[in-house]
């Protein structure tokens, strides 16, 4: 018996982004897997400006609906922190924590505490000539930085499929007490050729957050930010060694 | 004409830990290899509470008694504090030192003085609550931190073949002076997926370690703190890498 | 239609280091290739006590000479400050820069304040001991520390091919202010296994000469200083993945 995998996609994206991750899963690993989209996100939503509590309860709302239990669950970029708050929620039906190229906020921490100067007064100065505050990055940025491992095709094609990202939702700060006091046994999945945060260990995303988790399991693999979409059978694979027992 | 090769083991394990390595070094690469077991070491030891010198001691009998020559001395993590001192005693024997995610120890430190507190305490704890000051790590991390990358039935196999090792072993100061005076050729093979020592250039195997050793011929490879059992086909090339001429 | 490329050797070698790389990037990958040798490298040379102005203007001669447009600029090890002054002199004619391991020095720097002490005390003394300030990279350094993933034989090879560097080259001062006003693309390509400069935040090849770009693509593998020679293939692959759009 191996348990179901809930995987919690990042910025910009919904629940699809995982499509071919899921299917290598489900098939060559037999897996039970769920690919739940985050409120705000994902196309025909009524508001991109939703609260960071609002993220999380639409994921705890998922497993509670479909009974998902003993699970190891996956959070990805900015799904690492709506992953810290639904362990906080529900931290009986959590087997495993699994964080890929994932934020790890401290207690009080909001994201954008995490990310440098620049790319946070980018990030909210293009917020800040839109209507409703939610956006896409610039395509320059995004096909160098976040997905630097795919030909321009891809880049293209997966830039498209993109969603407006509530960027407000990086300025909040979230008590993580709970988070801290919690004893899942937890994973730190690593693809080594995501810039997306500065490589550098003051500001990168490893070790700097695997190090703010105590006891884990550390995993590595070549690839960027948007493996999911580059290298998705060998990010699979990846996961299933960062979740097993 | 190869060298031989002498695989000198890590904490709570003993020279059969090397035999699959041994093998691919003896058929794929046609070697002499030589695995001897450290005093106080492996299966039926009169007492685990031995001395380091008397850990060195054995290992330079052997090399003496089998009369090796022009050899490569491979340590691998605790092991490379032996190496150390079996290279102060006996450098006219070796061709090469090549250090496995080793501890390589600066002149008057204890191997405890390079792992983080926390570590240190976990161990002395343990230790103090046996008779013999002699430990297995705990199985849970075990198997996350120190054999992160195989399944569950390889670690729960392997631990099953550890030995208690004797942790005052770690607070034994060394002399190295006439280490740091030797002019032996050195590499430092490094498997990146080790965090037994937490990943960072003040924490971590590498570069730390092969910063203190000078010039040295840098390799590395996938895997954890385990490769000798979860990766050894890969581990025995790597080290014909590092040890070669 | 893709671009041309044209490829920028490191010290102590000339265009023809690129042979295989080249290779493959023409029949592998249809791409037209250019493999320039610097004034003052390579064979019969009137003299290698050249400036670092006029290594750059022969690159620039080059190109201007076969009219190749639209390129993207590769630069390996010394080859990075070559391409950061011909970027200065030619920026309409480049479509992207790729640095390889490359030096990338900030406005005012020269290459000796990019290498440790030990380094530069050991180049500016061999220098000195010639008539012309050339030298070639001692035997034991070369094969340990720059071709460490080679054998033997190709160290050997490989070590009968290199020429003379005029290390004088090394002590000179860069006006890169018009470099760092370019709004090139950019890559920085690294080969994680070369620790010709020594790995670490403030002392290795990457991520510090990659912060220094601001946005860049970061690709990466396996591989030492020498990947040109030791594994051609790869490193042709890599050099079009961070040199395509």
């Amino acid at each position: 018996m191996t348990a179901p995998y809930v995987l919690v996609h990042g910025s910009c994206m919904c629940g699809k982004a995982w499509a071919e991750v899921a299917a290598r899963l489900r098939t060559e690993h037999g897996l039970e897997v769920h690919t739940p989209t985050q409120a705000g996100h994902g196309p025909e939503v009524p508001t991109r400006q939703v609260t960071h509590a609002q993220v999380v309860q639409s994921i705890v709302d998922y497993v509670e609906a479909h009974d998902v239990t003993d699970f190891v669950l996956v959070g990805h970029s900015f799904g690492g922190t709506v992953i810290q708050k639904v362990a906080e929620a529900i931290p009986e039906r959590i087997r495993r924590l699994v964080f890929w190229n994932a934020f790890v906020l401290l207690d009080g921490e909001c994201l954008h505490d995490n990310v440098p100067e620049h790319m946070r007064a980018m990030l909210r100065g293009e917020a800040a000539a839109t209507e409703d505050g939610a956006i896409v990055l610039p395509f320059p940025i995004y096909r160098d930085v976040f997905i630097n491992d795919a030909d321009l095709a891809l880049a293209q094609a997966t830039y498209e499929a993109l969603y407006p990202e509530y960027v407000a939702l990086f300025d909040e700060r979230l008590d993580l007490k709970a988070f801290y006091a919690l004893d899942i046994p937890k994973s730190y999945l690593y693809s080594w050729d995501d810039a997306a945060l500065p490589h550098g260990e003051e500001t990168g995303w490893y070790p700097r957050f695997g190090n703010r988790l105590g006891l884990i399991r550390f995993v590595s693999m070549p690839g960027g930010h948007m493996a999911l979409l580059t290298a998705p059978e060998l990010l699979a694979d990846k996961i299933v060694e960062a979740g097993r027992d």
